[in-house]
């Protein structure tokens, strides 16, 4: 048995620490940097594992990556990391990342705690928050829209899984003024979305075999959706989302349904989504009455756009794909990364979704 | 090794016969029927298996129905036979429905064939009808609305497991003249919806760790929820019916989103609802900002509906929660022939939902 | 909405209790025991949920059982009970179990803690026994081995899970001295044989599409299923048992590799097994060359046994499928409540596999 | 909307093709090609499928292989190749390969048909063999106990996905000579080893809740183990082998029974296997009394192993963990056209396992 990777391997590259590297985001995070070609992986951390070897607690990276797990401590972090991803719990999340970011790092924080840019916002959903002026300054990281910012954020708070492929199905309807009425969205995540946790009402026995909405109406999800598309629309914009649990461990597909303000025609709709999205590498647009499954996508960063237009009842049905561990968390950061670090936005990100 | 039934038992019992005995609906109805205390099953047949006891092709059935499978033949089922359930392929229903009722024999059919009353209706979303008199003359067996109906039927046209689910959610909204606009009708479905089948896209494989959407906007059953809508409502009812596909065997949830001509307020509704379903034992309104999720039905003739009224948007989100192949299919197949026998309607339905 | 069952009902009938009514061994019962004729459910306990609805915890009970869940109190619960399942944690059932029998009331222990006949082997596997004396007294509930036993006594310890599978497919062998050397047991069961927890490594994500052995050779069932087999072959038998856990909720499989003093030949194989439980209708012996698959026997009490001998290397293979939440704890338990009361060993247990 | 992959890349490399494009071992070996930086994929053939691009059947591939599916026609394939992998039905390869090879082009093939060194046992096994000197000449290319003879290689036989597993974990006790008796072998599998087919028993709805096993003792894998064991030990070894189906996607599980000479020592066995496979970078040992699980090698080329000897009864169990479309099909079969030509044995196979 011996290592895939050489030991003097990786001088001269960006360093990069992976905070929370035992969470669901943050292992994920680990199997793609380990084969990202312009960092070395400096640091990673874990409170509850802290002092094992992260191969110990997921022996899939036994030779790939055998850093001892640390605690998270600013003062020893930072002086060998160039730029971190923070896979923390909400509300945790930002006295660590503002920490690093006044130490002069670049973050990347897969939390919420920098997606509203309102105070009052981050205040009725979650609690009072502790760097206001940081929440103001970051930069929402849903990368398709905002790659310009991104390239010089320090700071980029990677977007939600349900809202990336919520609003990547939306912009383009947004953007030219299409939409009229309430949208409803319609999305079904597969259990890691919850992270790795014990809930009973996550155990096997409880998610197999069966199928539930939770939040409805009330997920944490629904301002980062509206933040972001009333951005796009420059007008307030307001969504009913609906979350479902899937009995799968990866993906979401979201049905969304748009009132349109009249009725474009099919090759226009296409040509509309093809052109917003035509330097966008992980963007798919599917032909006219094709719609994509999860599994097209599952263990890459692609996201599948599919629609149709219902002449019967006036309604436009957007479905989109994605995995919510890769373009919904970890691949998407990446991306982040990739762009403000001036590489080729799919450095790293090249793997096909392994299907079946 | 002994049988559970005795072989004396069951005389002056109502002689019953399963047509299509081997598909999942077939199946299911025989594991209900042979717990039912007042019928006698006298003839199950295939044409895949005949000439093999039923219990060889499902060894669950091993001492409790050993018939052999016989071809159909209306000849030789009729004379032992009081009342056949149907359960077989689209469009090769009606040739043995109409035969056996022509031998006055009460026919529950299980298949879509005497769904749709209007032959025209029938022609555009299957074939052209060769029976439009008895396609008339069907009552729709959706339980809880046609009862009166139903107890006098000779033909019983069992709803589908979609069309069930919806319409049970929405009949008290529609009664009441609560509605506007389109309703969306966002359901999920395990894949024995699907019946018993090789095609490559249900296989384990291609199915698993997968969710997606199919026959967006162009489902059969959509006139057939339509069609029920429109009758409650007394006016031409449109609805866009998205059917998904979740890694699961059984189970439908169906997530509707329904605008309302004004709020109610959610003690009305509560009301409304178990108002409207006092007198059925198989409906269960869940209280305020509860939902139904499909395992808590799971092998059970239940539906479980639960709603919320989003005020920021002003749109009333239902989610029903069935067994399809229970209360969407042999379940309530058993249920209408209890009505038309004048037997509780409970009868062999008394089985809760196998948990977890 | 109406209750299924009238309030008169039950009058005269045998009163049960379930200690321990929200585990999943807890809500099994209290699924089979509402449909049984000849009891009454008179008392539902819970530490975790006192004071509320066992419908309000399981809302596939409404209607069905709306008991209010107690705090298990022997002075509360054995005025109003004649017969008591435990399906309490083991090492905390034997006080309560004690304090009942002490009362007179007779008990069908789920636990392990009465199933090792000598303190001593208890001792080793868990911890020192505090009433020895009963654990002396009680009887293994392996129904088909024990009948006798088990309809006159006051404490019945129902068998694990595993042993069941594994004893039931192994008994005859031994009974006839066939058996020589090692008998390796090689199991997989669903997960709900976890019980209800919390645990991470139970967590969906964390078991679907994943297999993995556990607990090699170091399972708790071992001296259970050593001590069953000892007392059949009437001399000491050692197993290598090896535990797997499936990506499903229930079903045990159990594969076992026997080496046999001498070729018996296959109809004489069939013969023994079938003579062996000629009087037990709940075990089916395939025919030569047939195995079973945990789907036949979902939710029933069946145990189906196969085997194969192989003359290229000279070892039987057996294989059983049981559901391990009914004949491996709350159907087996039934069964044993039906002998111990003098009612047809069937009773309450004559439905059929849920299949698909 | 753009592709990853620039026109003018490639030019130089090894000119590949993948014959067999559509099934899940063709698919995952393009999945695993269009990653590989030192070959070129030239051409895909599919019988099914001829004249779409590949991407439109597998839409992961969009952008990343837009080949378009040809015929198989060996005078078509041979100028643009200079290695094929050969993925197509046993008893079908062996003329294409046959041909191929004729003209000069080297050829790993995925089938069976090439494994078995004697036209004899394939006979006993399969039929008669149309090409028994290429038969005799082709390298079994498991990769960790052949590798010089793969490197010289006209055509290489790459192993079963049950093989595979079995061999690696029982080759270093079979090399020290330290095996009696006959090894049991019980191996479980997900459905993707059964291929992409539309088989009845391989739908969702059949295997999802279900675990059983099949082929039990004549499955064809067992000659293929045999031989290489017996070729290890230096005499003929027999193996019981029983193959189980697990609802799972992916992954092979397999635990054997091994009888020892003498007992070695655990800190022995484990410095024998690190020795073994020093060399073997996919190979995994884990520490003593640690078992692998399948999820930890899924989407990877490792083989995780994991053993226990139990002194209460003097077996030694051994467990390994591979995916069966990996290591047990393309990734082994890119690991062996690796040392064809004289690369990294881990080039293009560096990805670690898709967890959770």
């Amino acid at each position: 048995m011996s290592a895939h990777t050489g030991s003097a391997k990786g001088r001269g590259r960006v360093r990069v620490a992976v905070l929370g590297a035992t969470g669901y985001a943050g292992v994920e995070l680990i199997r793609i940097l380990v084969q990202h070609p312009r960092i070395r992986l400096t640091a990673v951390t874990s409170q509850q594992f802290a002092g094992k070897q992260v191969s110990e607690v997921y022996p899939s990276l036994v030779g790939k990556c055998d850093l001892v797990l640390e605690e998270m401590q600013a003062g020893t972090i930072a002086p060998k990391t160039d730029l971190a991803f923070a896979a923390l719990p909400h509300e945790t999340s930002m006295d660590v990342v503002s920490d690093l970011v006044e130490r002069g790092k670049r973050v990347i924080d897969l939390s919420a705690d920098f997606r509203l840019h309102d105070p009052e916002v981050y205040l009725r959903w979650y609690s009072a928050h502790k760097a206001p002026d940081l929440l103001r300054e970051a930069v929402y990281g849903l990368t398709e829209l905002h790659s310009k910012a991104i390239a010089k954020a320090r700071l980029v708070a990677n977007p939600g899984c349900y809202p990336t492929g919520a609003v990547l199905g939306l912009a383009p309807l947004f953007a030219e003024k299409m939409v009229q009425g309430t949208v409803l969205i319609d999305a079904k995540s597969g259990v890691t979305g919850a992270g790795r946790t014990s809930a009973v009402e996550l155990s096997f026995s409880e998610v197999n075999e069966n199928f539930k909405a939770y939040n409805v109406g009330v997920h944490r999800h629904t301002p980062e959706i509206e933040q972001e598309l009333s951005l796009i629309a420059k007008r307030s914009v307001f969504v009913l989302f609906t979350p479902h649990l899937v009995p799968m461990s990866r993906g979401i597909l979201s049905t969304m349904y748009v009132g349109l303000k009249k009725s474009p025609g099919v090759p226009k709709l296409t040509e509309l989504y093809r052109n917003f999205y035509r330097s966008d590498p992980f963007i798919r647009i599917l032909p006219e009455g094709s719609f994509p499954q999860t599994k097209e996508v599952r263990g890459s960063n692609d996201c599948a756009i599919g629609f149709r237009y219902d002449s019967r009842v006036g309604w436009l049905v957007v479905i989109t794909a994605i995995d919510n561990l890769v373009k919904g968390a970890a691949g998407q950061a990446v991306q982040n990364m990739n762009l403000m670090c001036g590489w080729p936005e799919v450095e790293g990100l090249r793997g096909s979704a392994v299907v079946p």
